[in-house]
């Protein structure tokens, strides 16, 4: 048995997120899956690194699949890219050891969330990034954002609707970068994401960034694992999966 | 009577250009008179800086009107992009001499063209660049890019159905930037650009950084005044109209 991997890219805008789901549900995943049921005939153990919501974008989504068939990937990327959608592209491909699941065997993931902090929505970014008029105090937000750095439980800041108790996480690195024409990137590193993390954080930060918050705020809330305590949750068009590690 | 200018960007792949047409035809144009109407009830004296083509994109188109009325700028902006399509939005608002004209007034204009260079398409600079296979040399670009920079009679490289005779214009300069991911980004300014005059240049390079065309070619073709001479046009989608001065 073969397993390989691939990189992939995708606008999420027209897709109710990644994860297959019953019913007639445009998703990343039956896309992927029916290219590769087209070009394979048959696979097996179809996985994936990160299961962006409905909206969600990804600059670097890992899959995996295995199959007995030998693959020229050169080919295979170029037939694949030809029958999926416009909106999703095969970026690389790499033949991986039998044991790798590009969910259980990633050590990093790695989010990008973009602001657009100006008082017009670029044609080009409307589908991509949040707008928020109100001046925002971006040395403010970066103290916010170091709060979250470190292993801690995340209880509070993620939408829990099957009461896991496993809340804690590492968070690697939080970063607010400021480009031109008010574009603001939080990008963000953990071992893994509790569902809805990133944006339930980055709601929060910008509260403090916008004035609405302090700081302090933030210890409170991470003590008192109460997802009443978190900012609100920002729009998912914003977010891009950007980074995986292995 | 007050002369307001505005910086309009907007995404032209839904547009066939943006003059206005006879006929049914959904233009740049077209919009932004129709919403000035609903404003203002009445202006006069509309122009525009560059006249992009079906499908190009503009970061910074510049357009004035004038008007009896006193605006508040700032209100106005709102307005009107509330009132505009998602994909056209003003970005700044100016209050200018009553003899600005933001056609006749303007010194120089520059476009930037982009090109994926890479084994496959992002699935965010589909409608937005020109996919190129082939490893382009991109040293030997800037050197035919060099070529083009001066006053010179471009009647080679323009489609002229109306047979103008004044064909020379001054470029000021013409950059090939290279970005990650294979992106590349020809920036061209000029005093002013005949019709195509821009896409059948970066065509014409393209030539040459693909080894179908050598360098002296560039020299040849500019003497001979003859559109044969020059290279393909690239298509539409990869041109942005990026700076106007004044």
């Amino acid at each position: 048995m073969n397993n390989y991997a691939a990189v992939v890219e995708y606008d999420g805008t027209n897709y109710k997120g990644f994860q297959a789901q019953p019913g007639e549900v445009r998703t990343i995943q039956c896309e992927l899956v029916k290219v590769l049921k087209v070009l394979l005939g048959d696979f097996e153990g179809f996985s994936y690194a990160g299961r962006t919501d409905a909206g969600v974008h990804a600059k670097h989504q890992v899959i995996n699949f295995k199959t007995e068939r030998e693959l020229n990937l050169y080919k295979f990327k170029w037939q694949a890219n030809c029958l999926l959608p416009p909106d999703i592209v095969i970026k690389e491909m790499r033949t991986v050891s039998k044991i790798f699941d590009s969910r259980r065997s990633a050590t990093l993931r790695e989010y990008s969330y973009y602001v657009s902090n100006n008082n017009f929505h670029s044609a080009f970014l409307k589908n991509y990034s949040l707008l928020i008029t109100k001046k925002l105090d971006i040395g403010l937000m970066r103290k916010a954002a170091d709060k979250f750095i470190g292993t801690k439980d995340y209880k509070s800041f993620c939408n829990d609707n099957l009461g896991t108790s496993l809340t804690v996480r590492s968070v690697y690195s939080f970063k607010v970068r400021n480009f031109p024409d008010g574009l603001l990137v939080f990008k963000i590193a953990a071992s893994s994401f509790l569902y809805n993390m990133v944006r339930i954080i980055v709601g929060t930060v910008l509260e403090v960034g916008r004035g609405d918050r302090n700081l302090e705020s933030i210890d409170g809330a991470l003590e008192a694992r109460d997802r009443k305590l978190a900012g609100k949750i920002v729009p998912a068009k914003g977010l891009f999966l950007t980074k995986v590690l292995y």
